[in-house]
């Protein structure tokens, strides 16, 4: 059966839920997890769950559960938003997620449940509300994280008082459809409506660190320097030609943090420190890129003269989509927007990459005006957030219909 | 004549001026212009001087005369220090311009005054005192020169108290000698003990910024990135191709200073600005590499589609050095060092650039132990400082013997 989602009731929904926190600044909002904004507006979606006669339960975490009896699909995605942040991010998805569960309530099924995580943006980690549920991050350790401004995860957890209950049975979820804006300008570049996600990219990410020798500017020959600042953009430059054997249209790479000391105008650097931090979908291609990245950082400093080392490194494994939400996903687009739509990765982190670890899991993107996110100017086309609502309801109806 | 200098006077001069800011690691020391060791300092050698019949005069900076009768030479470079300093640095200079002076009057002749300049490390400025004496630096400017802590000069300079007295009038003068450390690793590389400069390279400097745009390092394609460390990069690779057809084997380019926006890991960055530095003895030459850095700079940021634009440009010509007086210093040096010397640029800047523009001028360079110096580590061996004080006297004699 065909669910029969209200796009004017999602849009109300949506623009209501950007009151909270509304920045004043375009449609931007400020509602980092636990902040006032951030707990209002949790309450006020508690209430239209509530309204579609669904069933509020709230984790130890805060996050925000709508459940109907027995199993279900869940759908959802996060209502807390970046510092300064957008007005769709993460809410966009909760809000689809409800009208999705509400209208197919209202027609008498499929079941299906829907939640907003809590601290998606990571104030205390990376995902934390569906790390802590699912496991990826060991509950144990949540009283010991903090902020970057110090405040403990118990601190502001306290502020949502009695409204937290108990870790909800993962069981109980047949399984995990998410939501989202691109965060990217694949789609707006395209002109396409619809992003079904194949994977979740893994992320490696380390520093690296040439060290030569600081000297006066004006007194060392240029052949007698080992110059870090020179050593990193030849090997920036040597890296670029190499990985090109090696990586996909979808592969990014990225050398976004560089120190150099001692960073003054007449004195050659003698020391760098930079990140490089390199994204894909499979777990082999990461591989081989390290080894490449490895390997060039040595070649050059050994050519050059200088120390290179490396930090420890950051590794987040590749999470694959769940073959049959993704067909399902698939079909409901090409119904809904035929040659309209592709099959991508997604370059970001998402709360269904903790998702797959109990359940299947899946994703569809919308478009994002510009690639902009995590920013006030943050949009999408109104038009393109209904298709992605009626993409998210025919796959559920595909799935559990 | 040949005039008697006496090298263990000079070096027991030398190390007894070393105890003033003595650093008590290695031979460094801590004697900035105007500190309680730099005026102690001064006291001593305006000591030295009167001991050997020189007339003290200290100039409205508080650099330190010491004067003969009538027209001389005047010899000489600066006894205040880095704020980590090494103890050869400016002190090799004054106290071989005293120990010249000191044994051409011993011995009746020819007439040699000496000097200790006040500030040449750039507490105040660049060189501040010779160029306070010379008119490089505007003297209506003085009293609004401010420290990096905020001291004014004229807060500064009246530590020296009723040591001050007037300006002395450069045509009492007839030339100046400066022996210095060459600051570089050259000579220590080449094994040579002498180097005549021929000229102090002129500087040209310049903050250049690449503006792109900031994107979420996940969700940007490599092909729609407009990325600024890129673009540094590659105007760095492409920069270095170009010059080569430029530059001598004297001539240096620094890219010492980078900031990146945001600087953070997973955004790939918006905006760098960096400084290039060029230096070289040729004015046209750093014309030449001018035109090559701003058209390189264009074209690398026409080519990816960012932004570019470049600071005010810092000038400081090159300064030639008198052919008569590098001829006398070439005679002496080869008569002392037979093929164990070079011509060569001073690659940083020194109080004889001030004095070229009032009278004639020329530099005598010694070995830099591993090229070291504006360190502790700054050394030299003793056998080489007195080459050079037998040299800078043997030039002494063929320009006014």
């Amino acid at each position: 059966m065909t669910i029969p989602v209200n796009p004017d009731r999602f849009l109300k929904d949506l623009h209501d839920l950007r009151r909270f926190g509304a920045s004043g600044v375009g449609k931007g909002v400020v509602r980092p997890a636990y902040s006032e904004a951030d707990i209002a507006a949790r309450d006020w979606l508690a209430g239209r769950m509530k309204a579609a006669d669904l069933s509020v339960q709230v984790d130890p975490m805060g996050s925000v559960f709508g459940l109907c009896e027995g199993p279900s699909l869940l759908l959802g995605s996060h209502s807390d938003s970046q510092p300064e942040g957008g007005w769709l991010d993460g809410a966009l998805g909760v809000i689809a997620a409800l009208e999705v569960a509400r209208a197919a309530r209202e027609a008498g099924g499929p079941p299906v449940s829907c939640v907003s995580f809590q601290d998606e943006e990571g104030r205390f980690g990376v995902t934390t509300g569906s790390a802590a549920w699912s496991g990826a991050l060991a509950r144990d350790r949540l009283d010991s994280l903090v902020d970057p401004q110090g405040v403990t995860l118990p601190q502001a957890r306290a502020a949502m008082g009695d409204r937290l209950g108990d870790w909800l049975d993962p069981a109980r979820f047949t399984g995990f459809l998410e939501m989202h804006i691109e965060q990217g300008p694949v789609m707006d570049t395209s002109g396409e409506a619809v992003g079904v996600v194949e994977a979740i990219v893994g992320i490696r990410d380390m520093v690296i660190t040439f060290e030569g020798q600081q000297n006066h500017a004006g007194t060392t020959p240029m052949a007698l320097r080992k110059d870090a600042f020179q050593a990193l953009s030849a090997f920036n430059a040597l890296l670029n030609d190499r990985l090109r054997n090696v990586v996909t249209p979808a592969t990014v790479w990225t050398i976004g943090h560089v120190t150099l000391l001692p960073n003054a105008h007449s004195i050659v650097p003698g020391k760098v420190k930079f990140s490089m931090q390199w994204r894909d979908g499979d777990a082999g291609r990461l591989d081989r890129m390290e080894a490449i990245i490895r390997e060039t950082a040595q070649e050059v400093a050994a050519t050059r003269g200088l120390e290179m080392s490396t930090g420890p490194m950051l590794g987040i494994a590749p999470v694959a989509m769940d073959a049959g939400f993704r067909a399902a996903l698939s079909e409901a687009a090409e119904a809904e927007v035929p040659g309209r739509w592709r099959v991508m990765p997604s370059g970001a982190l998402h709360d269904a990459s903790n998702m797959a670890r109990m359940m299947p899991a899946a994703m569809v993107f919308v478009p994002s005006i510009g690639g902009i996110s995590h920013d006030f100017a943050e949009d999408t086309d109104e038009a393109d957030l209904v298709t992605g609502l009626k993409v998210l309801a025919g796959a559920v109806t595909r799935i559990a219909g």
